[in-house]
């Protein structure tokens, strides 16, 4: 049974090798409530991971450690384990997923792991993970459903009760559950009053659908840009905890998740991962009624590949109408381009990229397709221009 | 003449409205050094200006604040100036370059100021806020060259050596010199030991170009994505402040300031615009001795154009051999994709995209180019690649 002693045990524990993490004023991101950050995604290792990995690790007895650890992750996970392994002195095998980006294998790498690169997705690395466990008696290191795991991440729970007593209401990010499972057993411990929200991708909804169903239920397949919470399935101890102690959970789409992630990097300069900007989506979103309150979004982490940071910032511009493209079907002749160039500077737009294209398909043999992408500034403007263009007598294909 | 006196002053004065920032560890930037960074990007308004402009306008007697205040800015400063303002009631017209990102146009909107577009470059922005000036007798704020504004952003000084009393040296960014002037006279006047650095833009090197010819001379032209100090010329009072207090000055190139750009996003999970980065690539590739030293990386602003920052963010991770984009000349028949693409797999690097042109000039008739970008460990992976591909008979055109 988890106790909040055990927690308390976490937080002095952890003091050797994480930071409490500092919480941030965001002013922008819902006008009725005075939203804050708890950034775990400035912790070491870049995620609150390492809590649960570190406290879990430093409790195993000297045989287990002699032993060495095994764990499975395409993320984070992968990089707690191995900097609290590699703090212990103790050997650590990751099972990876072969897909997962290069960033996050050679990070994992850097704190000393030995990383198995296993083809497949994370449930072949999962199957990878059990048979060397097998073969060779290391103690597996589970992600989320471990009561060790669950007290360390806890940890952060305390910590906000104690940066900001009066406290209203904190959205937790869940994936497995072990984060929102030890927050929550912390938070409703010291200050049963304060609300504690999950929030979930759309595309990987399994805590939500298991409470609808009353027990843990698998997803056949979850697809999401926030890969650290991208989790088919709870388990048994977290959902348990999620079903006592959480007052609700909501999800939130991938242009929502793509617009935080956007937003905190405008507004606050801060780079968090899909999961970790869960949470400030569902506060600007409004997905649970905040109005009024002082509320903590916890940032989980801050691991996002930089490759897909950049298509979640085009998408995030595109959906708030300050990007867009048009393609406009030309007759190919000489002055075209100029003409369209200059109906667009007019209204205030930047061009940002031009794409002739002859070849394409359903086109008239003397007719082009002209792909513009401009800078705009909101989804009226780009009305707008489409306005202009189709006036002056152009063809918007799309 | 500027005292000590006065910056302490306006750390007083600054309370009301500026955020005393972080000073974050970032262990990843120069193993040789102990690096920490000032965050003045998570200052209010996302850059330092605020305080020099708050400090001046609190400064104008209440008939010239009644004039109302009148500035010519591209971005910081006219976020600052507009804020700064907006907390005095006093009234503000802001000239900007009709070319300046529609972001900061609105950020600077948003905070109450009147914002006047004038087509052309800086110059002709200037030129006008001149014209308004004298029609209306408003009180000019100058970014960088009056004692208030480098007062202002001298507390920056001030907080460093109080946040970190044993600190070795402080690298700051240089524009017009108007932070540094205030940084260095604060920390000379209180620990003459500490070294104090400037970082230049190579694209805009008039700091450091007037320091050689021994007076503040004029560049005909700027060119950097660090558009945050694209000044043309020095101030008289900033550049004799330079001459007087300032250890050594440095520049960095475009492709370092990228990657440092990228370093912030993914070590530290923190966005810096490229002026606030040049300290961080002063340090990172060792432009400035600081072996063994406790150094401080002033961080001025995060005001990056989002759309500016995805350019960014492809150009450092091709410096870094991470991102890599090829061009073959394939001979147009079935099955030479699915070649290319096996033997690229086959390396290990993922491939993100595709681009088949059969119009290029200089190719044969029945010959097309394939353009692949890819995703890569290391400048040796790309030229085991490029190895793999010419082994197997295709011709890299570039």
């Amino acid at each position: 049974m988890l106790t909040i002693d055990k927690i308390y045990d976490a937080s002095k524990v952890l003091k050797e090798v994480a930071l409490q993490t500092e919480i941030i004023q965001a002013q922008k991101i819902n006008p009725e409530s005075e939203v804050y950050l708890k950034t775990e995604n400035l912790q070491v290792t870049g995620s609150f991971k390492v809590r649960g990995a570190y406290y879990k690790i430093h409790n195993l007895t000297a045989e287990e450690k002699a032993r060495g650890v095994i764990a499975c992750s395409a993320g984070n996970h992968a990089q707690g384990v191995a900097l609290a392994a590699a703090k212990g002195n103790i050997d650590a095998v990751i099972c990876i997923p072969s897909g997962a980006p290069i960033s996050k294998v050679e990070a994992t790498r850097r704190y000393g792991a030995n990383v198995e690169l296993v083809d497949g997705v994370y449930d072949d690395a999962y199957r990878r993970a059990c048979e060397i466990q097998a073969e060779t008696g290391r103690v597996f290191i589970h992600p989320f459903n471990d009561e060790d795991i669950i007290a360390g991440q806890g940890t952060i729970g305390l910590e906000i009760v104690n940066q900001m007593p009066d406290v209203d209401a904190v959205l937790v990010p869940i994936g497995g559950g072990g984060l929102i499972s030890g927050v929550a057993f912390a938070i409703k411990s010291l200050f049963p009053k304060c609300k504690v929200y999950g929030a979930q991708a759309e595309g990987a909804p399994s805590m939500l659908g298991s409470l609808k169903s009353g027990a843990p239920v698998e997803l056949p397949s979850v697809s999401t840009v926030a890969d650290g919470i991208a989790v088919k399935k709870p388990g048994d101890i977290t959902f348990q905890m999620v079903h006592d102690y959480v007052d609700e959970v909501v999800t939130v789409s991938e242009d929502e998740i793509a617009t935080a992630i956007l937003a905190l990097i405008e507004h606050q300069k801060l780079i968090a991962e899909g999961a970790g900007a869960v949470t400030v989506a569902a506060a600007m979103f409004n997905k649970v009624d905040i109005r009024g309150m002082k509320t903590v979004c916890l940032i989980s982490g801050g691991n996002i590949d930089v490759n897909i940071l950049s298509r979640v910032i085009t998408r995030g511009l595109v959906k708030e109408g300050r990007s867009a493209s048009l393609t406009l079907s030309l007759t190919d002749k000489p002055g075209e381009l100029l003409k369209v160039s200059s109906i667009i500077s007019a209204t205030g737009a930047n061009i940002l990229g031009v794409n002739h294209n002859r070849s394409a398909l359903g086109t008239a043999i003397t007719a082009c397709e002209l792909q513009v992408s401009m800078e705009t500034r909101d989804h009226e403007h780009v009305a707008e221009i489409r306005r202009a263009l189709t006036e002056a007598g152009f063809q918007i294909v799309h």
